[in-house]
């Protein structure tokens, strides 16, 4: 780093080559987030428009555009030619519409439509994450012609490992891998070796759809194409793990009954932190605060056989971890796809089977602590009984609701732990009272 | 799938293979899942060795071996010659030894040796996920040679478009892209277009590292070497896909306080899922079983005052929430590797100051709650102070401990919601008793 800014101060272009070709473009992206403003302008002012735009692709659009609004507008327009166009498109959306426009102008007007058009699709969208920097070819080329355009076009191309066919109307007929170009002899028509039957995604389908297809089928790209199997782009998998990781972090943010923060953890600010725990903190709080209610309903009991006070903490909080768990394992399963809503009683029926025999073990211990605390055996025995209601419960409410509200098409990983939790805390009291007031005659 | 079964049932090839055409590998095993054990074989039997190995790479060590144990033993021979030797691994590692060391006879000598030595790599590191199907040439051949080398061997490579150049000795000393070999002329030599600055990875790295590296550098196989740079294999971007879904998996199943399930939610059975959930279930139990024992302590105070009773469920589940927010969101930064043991005074300074505004926020909440209530002001004042400051408790517990008990070497999901929720049900109604304590003058 200090070598870095060395050479930056002194503006010793030899050394600081020297230095940077040491370094990976990711590597390089890491020392220059590091930097002061000018010192990042400087730097990438000061480097190929290639590496430059390879350096930029790895830091977040805010910073891009910062950079590129210190750097020279010969050099911006230069920059933003070598960037793959999902990526320019990720920083347009992303900064000002009025600053998007000025930035536009530094292109040419056909690379300029493009990117206008893959801009119309919705975030999150398979439209949204394609480039249009792929190699494509015509179905009457020979391998010799493909392999001559691959040499001609091949540098700028985000993905040169398939070569996509498309007839005169730009309709996709078929994909051919370099590797099978490359082994096929050089007179051999495309059309003889391309794959006719291929993985395509429609432009308006999710992310994560696209993820799970990409990994199900082992590709290293997809394409994007219209309902009239027009090409708009390529989604590549290095853009597709970005995702994957994206979607796990939502999930487990969300499971942890929060919105997610959808920026790494020491980029958010604690007020966004802040402004995202708040809202669900207060859901829960009022979802819990009958359980005030059901306890002051159940006061006469209560104030009979105090000692039933005792077990309140224990038994909603076994109800609880049950249902976290069960409620993360059918997130999982619906985010990777492996449960749907149709399996609904299927999911139900196994997670009542096991909450039955989860039940009878924690009733079991219920009974021995309760036993332990000497309260004697009939409220022992409260404890046990409501033990096994309240796991079954929990077990039950938390296989079925994520269901229910992907059904209902919301996010089902709104259905959180604490949400869960807060769930059964309150029709747990009601249960537990029930069976007190039958048991013990009151 | 009737056709499927009516062509394999008059085992009439023809149109079984027209059939079979019209879909991806991935596409046929999924149907292959769905057929009965003797059509399985009897449908692998009956495809190419090439096809058979591919679509046998979808599917489940134990289905593998379960197929290829009632297929001839020269067609299994033939099949395990066409997988990919990671798959051959996996396969050999799930299978009893003895039933390995029968599938081992199988392979020829040399490629049985390289089998042999990625089984020694300890499962989920790097080596363990390796393959040997990659592309090596020498550092002193052309462009030229290099080519017709690809063309010879490309066919069983995984992988054709990183091409590793080792020395005499197998040390790896660069790596081209078969997309720079393509644009650069016939008679350049290797040495001259290859990268000497590499990714490489230790065989014993953890696999969720090795997936950290792919995706920061964006690549799409990082080649795994001894300590000596001598080369053991590739790890393909597919591959770690997977991995990246597994760890994601076992992140969200932990969080939720249970063991990961380490397989689809449809095909653990119901007493694997049992027996990965009651361990915790019954040490969460034991932890939270001291409640009891924090509130018979308290009984008089109870007594004295039963509108108590009525805001715990309120105070420890709010405090619950709040924890378990702030434990999703370190595990996954601690997860995707943007949160490190040396930042624990930053993250708990950080959670600390927002837990302190959510604690101020809830502690009116209960204020107001408590009112309507109708407790009298005493008690809603105990109920708000205690609010604050367990909120702020739980967050500063639930950023620490995945930290330090990763520092401690465990895994840091051990820390999950239901762990935070317990720990702060315990010391929450502590901190509760005693705020009553003072302000009530019992």
């Amino acid at each position: 780093m200090q070598e870095l800014k060395k050479w930056l101060v002194e503006k010793n272009q030899e050394r600081l080559y020297e230095f940077l070709v040491r370094y990976q473009p990711y590597d390089i992206a890491q020392m220059l987030l590091k930097l002061g403003e000018y010192e990042q302008a400087d730097l990438i002012g000061s480097l190929s428009d290639e590496l430059a735009a390879e350096i930029l692709e790895y830091v977040d659009p805010d910073v891009q555009y910062h950079i590129l609004d210190h750097v020279s507008k010969g050099k911006t327009a230069l920059i933003l030619n070598e960037m793959s166009s999902d990526k320019v498109v990720d920083l347009l959306i992303a900064i000002h519409p009025h600053q998007a426009q000025t930035l536009l102008k530094f292109l040419p007007e056909e690379h300029r439509k493009k990117i206008e058009a893959l801009m119309r699709y919705p975030e999150k969208t398979a439209g949204s994450l394609a480039t249009v920097d792929y190699i494509a070819v015509r179905n009457n080329w020979t391998v010799e012609h493909t392999l001559q355009h691959i040499r001609k076009v091949g540098q700028d191309a985000e993905m040169v490992y398939y070569i996509y066919v498309l007839d005169s109307s730009g309709i996709l007929v078929g994909i051919v891998s370099l590797k099978d170009t490359i082994l096929a002899t050089e007179n051999t028509c495309i059309e003889v070796i391309m794959k006719k039957d291929m993985i395509t995604v429609p432009a308006q389908m999710d992310q994560q759809e696209v993820a799970n297809q990409l990994s199900n089928y082992d590709l290293m790209a997809l394409p994007v194409v219209t309902e009239e199997q027009r090409m708009i782009g390529i989604i590549t998998v290095d853009d597709l793990i970005d995702v994957i990781h994206e979607e796990a972090t939502e999930d487990i943010q969300k499971l942890g009954g929060s919105e997610p923060l959808n920026e790494p953890y020491f980029e958010a600010s604690l007020w966004s932190i802040f402004k995202k725990r708040l809202p669900w903190l207060l859901i829960l709080f009022i979802a819990e605060a009958y359980t005030g209610t059901v306890l002051k309903h159940f006061e006469d009991t209560l104030e009979a056989v105090v000692s039933l006070a005792f077990f309140v903490p224990l038994l909603v909080g076994t109800g609880g971890n049950t249902g976290t768990q069960v409620v993360a394992t059918i997130i999982r399963a619906v985010g990777v796809g492996e449960v749907k809503f149709r399996n609904l009683f299927r999911v139900i029926k196994r997670e009542a089977t096991v909450g039955v025999c989860l039940g009878l073990v924690m009733g079991i211990a219920g009974l021995i602590r309760a036993s332990i605390l000497g309260v004697g055996f009939e409220v022992a025995q409260v404890v046990a009984i409501t033990m096994l209601f309240i796991v079954i419960w929990s077990s039950i409410v938390a296989s079925a609701l994520p269901l229910i509200i992907r059904k209902l098409r919301l996010d089902p990983a709104v259905v959180s732990g604490p949400f869960i939790t807060t769930f059964v805390d309150g029709t747990g009291l009601v249960i537990y009272f029930m069976v007190a007031k039958t048991i013990l005659n009151l």
